[in-house]
């Protein structure tokens, strides 16, 4: 099949190579030109605008922020100028729901349509094709792009037709990561500072209610306070935590933890880790109860 | 091998039989007599005091708090007034670091020997001898009651010398149980609200970072509502929750998610749910967002 | 002096006839004409766009938030228009940091200066010439308007140079509101629940370290449960919280008194308090605990 | 009029004294003798045991906490056994709602008469007789001290005949103030990174809706950070924060406010504030903006 794609960040470019390896035709664009030059070893056609990969007639996206999606969904250049009418976009950043809705609008009203499906999955898992994608949007414009998500996600989840939903449960799934970092910061300093060694009560989680990879993966990188390269900056954690204070806001459903974790965030960002894995904040639990980087007791 | 058992609740109960089973012999106790009573046919000897129970040298206790343990150990009809000199006394009830500190302490000054074995499971896994245990106390002791503890317990973790700490793990463990359910629940209520089906989002979670027990087993209570009858009661679990804000309190540890938890356990208690499961905890971030029982919305 | 008035809402209304009342001669506009004619008895004329009533060389505004604060700012028939080179416009709205920023950017572009001089007072102190202004920007600019926010206002400080720094203490001012309401609700619903008088405890907080006008005024409208009308509706008090928190993202400062309170007024908001004032997210703390209005308990 | 005094600490002696100068006549105790000592300048006899203390008839106990004033209430040498049937003991501790429920049915059991009247001022207002005083105990017991009350406190609130009312109004009063400082400390972190200057907001504090006590001196200390030496050490802060939470536990009050105060305190304590002034804990809210001493950006 053919079909564009535009944004090859870290995520973008495993995806679209998962795209290329099950034999489907892209053409390619990104901000940097030299990243979408890199995907043409692999067979890529570069566009040198997001309307032209558009083109094909299905066309995906997947950019850092809601700003970034604008910028190459709109203007003369953008994707809605490229997409022949009845083409299909298929929208994959984390975004916010008010702008999944207003994109919707626009498509629509525009005789184009969008599906929306964020991923759940680290650039390996991107790379790998084994990302799980959550995808809402017009049923038959889901059904035409199916084979291209299955190429990216070993598991593809539908949640009806409109597509902010999805957005609203990908912005949910990061806030319960958020929510088991903070759980495991605070239970970690708690048995530490009681002189249980953290990595033996790793294992009795991980042995027991918690096997699950958010524990696995997030309690090792706790753990080893292995915070750099980030995986997922701080600042982007800091962006979907927002996003999902503002949902909550429009639906008028406190949120009390994912303000916690707000706050948490704040004070890293503060702190200087900005440049840190998003699961840096956890590092606020454990200074607050006074104990050092490897949990040992600071000097008062 | 020959040992006592003090406390046949619904766990203990289960605890016991599984060491009758693996051809144990034992000398119970109760409080209410009929239970140990119920335990004759099974092959168990019926104690009429706490001390009585103790005499074989090795004695469990699996009481439901601070004051019962108090009350099975204390006096002279308690555990310590019976076990003999060298003998081993294994708590396995949830309690408060402060008391196994002092337990600890009162075990040696006897020349007794305390170990703290608190269990991860609910009642069906105590009957069928799948709990998890965390056991700290005295090599030499761990070792002499080993083979009991692998009767009860599928797995058995070790924690070191000082029997507080096992029960600090234990607490800690509770702990992150509840910071799973107030983040689904908060998830979950933000979801509903955009319209999409809780069992769907449930369906997301489970098969992607959230594949574990906590979220399987709590997401589907939540998701049915079926917060009666209670596995382990409301009070039980904010009993849980104070011995370890009073742990943080002593080990200066700051633990907003579990102040957090604490405030919606006592809204709870408030609103008349103090007979249903812990996790009906869940129901407040629900109710906080204008939505009644099933997820819809409430009049204003 | 001459100068112009845009917004004639509850607040702007008691302004303009302050300055009115000091013998200034005022063009004023408001977006339903009406309520400008209302003040041509007093004196105003009245203009038939912003740009008009700025052409007097000092402009107020006093609208309800951001967007309506740039819908009187720009355009062919906006403030900026009609204000002459070297003109001041002085803005009173409640209104945020970064539009604040970039209103002064704006201005100084343009050759105009910006004030930024937000108050604090409900529409009678606005009535009675009895707000408290908070001013800052550029020296010059605030010595010539200093004489009518003097008219307006019985104290007026001045902050700097920067007009973004008065709507920072505005926020903050506000939120400190928020945060003695929040304190009252939950220490009164505590001693109601303990039997005693909320009236007593009240007259005890203000007889002792709490005689002040925020613990007056608002411990009166809590005790009476006096929320409608609402003198500052629920969701602009929400709006001003949510200002402070993106301030507080901005310059990565936690703050989490202010999102226990954010939790709070979307709970109120979920609950259909909408129409209240903004106050009335004091119930969540009477109604988390189970009490009904008036201080009695709910059935369960 | 004849009475004892029982503990004699900052508090205390200023009080005890305040009833010397208005004529009565003290027997004095305290745990360390050279304070009683310290007093008989000043015409009190030295008691040499609490139960001595008590023999007048009336007698008013004020210690650090619960434990203390059990000590000196129990035993042979306490004050009920000292105190004549039909004597008043007035308990002027900040002591826990759950003990003076306790003390009161013994008393009432021994056909002694308790009164709770607990105080609230600093040191200064003790010694200059000008502390607030909650007074609630059986009607006639509190008629027979009114005069003496009235020695220490310019102000005397009674709240009905049940003891323990009075304690749970001093907690929620104390937790007011330091809802009060948690305000206080966010919105000026806030506003000092916005680069306002302190004093100055302060200054519009004081001058506006939060002219009151509380923020004039609260204020002040934050803005000096003057927390040493201690009015009103931290721990004994963190105490009267417990007392309170207990309170909400047995009441079912939720009340995040206070549970947010407890981590902040329990935060300082962990950074090693715990010998500095109750206050302190609003550096906790500075510090993790990022901002050092004297409101200064620490380097990340």
């Amino acid at each position: 099949m053919e079909a564009g794609f535009v944004g090859l960040g870290a995520m973008g470019q495993g995806m679209a190579r998962s795209l290329l390896r099950a034999g489907h035709r892209l053409s390619v664009w990104n901000r940097t030109r030299e990243r979408a030059e890199a995907l043409s070893a692999d067979g890529a056609a570069v566009a040198s605008t997001p309307a032209e990969a558009a083109r094909a007639g299905v066309v995906f996206s997947m950019v850092s922020d809601d700003r970034a999606l604008e910028a190459v969904v709109s203007g003369p250049e953008g994707i809605l100028a490229g997409l022949p009418k009845g083409g299909v976009h298929v929208s994959m950043s984390t975004i916010g729901v008010e702008l999944a809705e207003r994109l919707a609008r626009r498509h629509e009203e525009a005789d184009r349509q969008l599906v929306s499906a964020p991923v759940f999955g680290r650039p390996d898992a991107a790379a790998g094709g084994k990302l799980s994608v959550v995808a809402a949007g017009p049923n038959d414009a889901i059904a035409r792009v199916l084979p291209l998500l299955q190429a990216m996600g070993q598991k593809v989840f539908t949640l009806g037709e409109e597509p902010a939903r999805a957005n609203v449960v990908k912005l949910a799934g990061n806030f319960l990561i958020t929510a088991a970092i903070e759980g495991l910061a605070e239970a970690s300093t708690l048995v530490a500072k009681a002189g249980v060694d953290r990595g033996r009560f790793l294992d009795v989680l991980l042995d027991t209610l918690f096997d699950a990879p958010v524990y696995r993966g997030y309690g090792k990188i706790l753990l080893e306070e292995r915070f750099s390269p980030a995986g997922f900056a701080l600042p982007l954690g800091l962006k979907d935590n927002r996003l999902l204070l503002e949902t909550g806001e429009r639906l008028a459903v406190p949120l009390p933890l994912a303000s916690l974790v707000r706050d948490r965030m704040l004070a890293a960002m503060a702190r200087g880790y900005g440049d840190q894995d998003w699961s840096a904040f956890a590092r606020i639990a454990v200074e607050e109860a006074g104990l050092a980087r490897g949990g040992q007791a600071q000097a008062g």
